[in-house]
């Protein structure tokens, strides 16, 4: 660590977000941080081999010592819990959407489109989901969402490196193009009519879009979208993740059960 | 504010979550701190009409400079965003298993048994989605969860007021209980055979077993479970607010549908 002070951004901490990401990703890594003095478990263990196995360099260092040369707003990260291990990371590599969208990766297509969630631990949180669920991909609009911060690749659990992230200018274009390719676009609203277990996922390229808490998915992509589906709810409104991991679970009981 | 400290649990904060505990249980508020030089919304207007209604003590103040009163150990907490509003209460009332078991409320009731939860972001999440989904309780050991506290509160978004939160001396012989009063019990473990929409929800009393993070949940609980059931995943495991959205809207879904 060479200056006073580093954005944290360029970091990934946690041992299954270095895992991951060195198992799936090792170019991503420059060089890994390990804490001197800790217990040295499997997954610790793990990572130094691929590191020596990928020669990407190792210092063992207190890493306590980092947390104040790290800026950032986010004051939930002025006492970083690095679980012993800290790598210095180029950044998660954006997919580009043509290419996506022209990929024969498997018969259907599955993403899921974030319009204005901005919050790095939802995001991350959604991420897994999307790569437990075996989604492709999420898409995020250029403006008005969270970058993928070293908050999102540590809440994902390392997902970042499993599934596409898709960064586009606009939403609304995005949409077209999809619905032009035989995509169908699913959009969650609590103000319709049908629950998300009444229409059907099974057989078909389909993308959800989810909204901001609050706010909900805007107008203009609520026009766009094939199918407005809602989350019966007695009490308020489910957090955003806890909606992603509803849908996105449904579509997969849909294609799993006979 | 007395002290020179004070223990944030005994304090809520933000409007979801004053509004929620002010419209449903106004006996647990002692006073009310709003911020002042703040623009007055339709929620913190509500929550100064329903304390004026329920005779609750309100008091304009700076609200940031109440952060250095709180003793907290979690870090996350030392740059509260109080959203304008700060209320000193009560704890939360936990509800008696054996008065909870005798309640005439619905034809079945549902609820979720925590095992070894300790993170309050996803205890709060948890509750969040028991109360959409009309569960009627959540159960956790006395030792082994962490308490309600304020993160839990804020986290939860004011749904520990609807539904009981209980606390029990020995998980394993409150589930003998429930099973001798006709419920049927269901745990959760990614390493059995059925998946979590392989079994049926429908016309009877269940309780869900969640574990924590990793560990899973305790063999003892599993022997002791009518049914186990998996969540399938791709990618390493869902978080545990995840997977309870998933296991518990598949049962809202299985009562909703025709």
């Amino acid at each position: 660590m060479k200056n006073s002070s580093e954005n944290i951004n360029n970091y990934i901490y946690g041992k299954n977000s270095v895992l991951e990401t060195i198992s799936q990703n090792p170019r991503r890594i420059n060089k890994i941080f390990f804490s001197t003095g800790i217990n040295f478990d499997n997954k610790l263990k793990k990572i130094k081999e691929a590191a020596e196995k990928n020669s990407i360099l190792i210092q063992f260092t207190n890493l306590n010592k980092f947390n104040k040369y790290f800026q950032t707003d986010d004051k939930k990260l002025q006492n970083i819990n690095f679980q012993g291990v800290l790598a210095s990371v180029s950044p998660v590599e954006y997919k580009d959407f043509e290419e996506f969208l022209d990929e024969k990766t498997s018969k259907y297509k599955k993403a899921v489109i974030l319009d204005g969630v901005t919050d790095p631990h939802n995001f991350g949180a959604i991420i897994r989901t999307l790569a437990a669920a075996s989604f492709d991909a999420v898409i995020i609009p250029k403006h008005r969402c969270c970058p993928v911060s070293a908050v999102v690749e540590k809440t994902s659990a390392g997902a970042v490196n499993h599934i596409s992230i898709i960064k586009v200018n606009s939403l609304p274009s995005t949409i077209d193009v999809l619905k032009k390719n035989d995509w169908w676009i699913i959009a969650a609203d609590a103000q319709c009519e049908d629950n998300y277990f009444d229409i059907s996922y099974k057989d078909m390229n389909f993308a959800i879009i989810l909204g901001a808490e609050g706010e909900g998915v805007s107008k203009t992509l609520l026009n766009k979208a094939d199918f407005k589906v809602k989350i019966p709810c007695a009490f308020e409104s489910l957090n955003v993740s806890a909606a992603a991991a509803v849908i996105v679970y449904e579509s997969v009981r849909q294609i799993h059960q006979k």
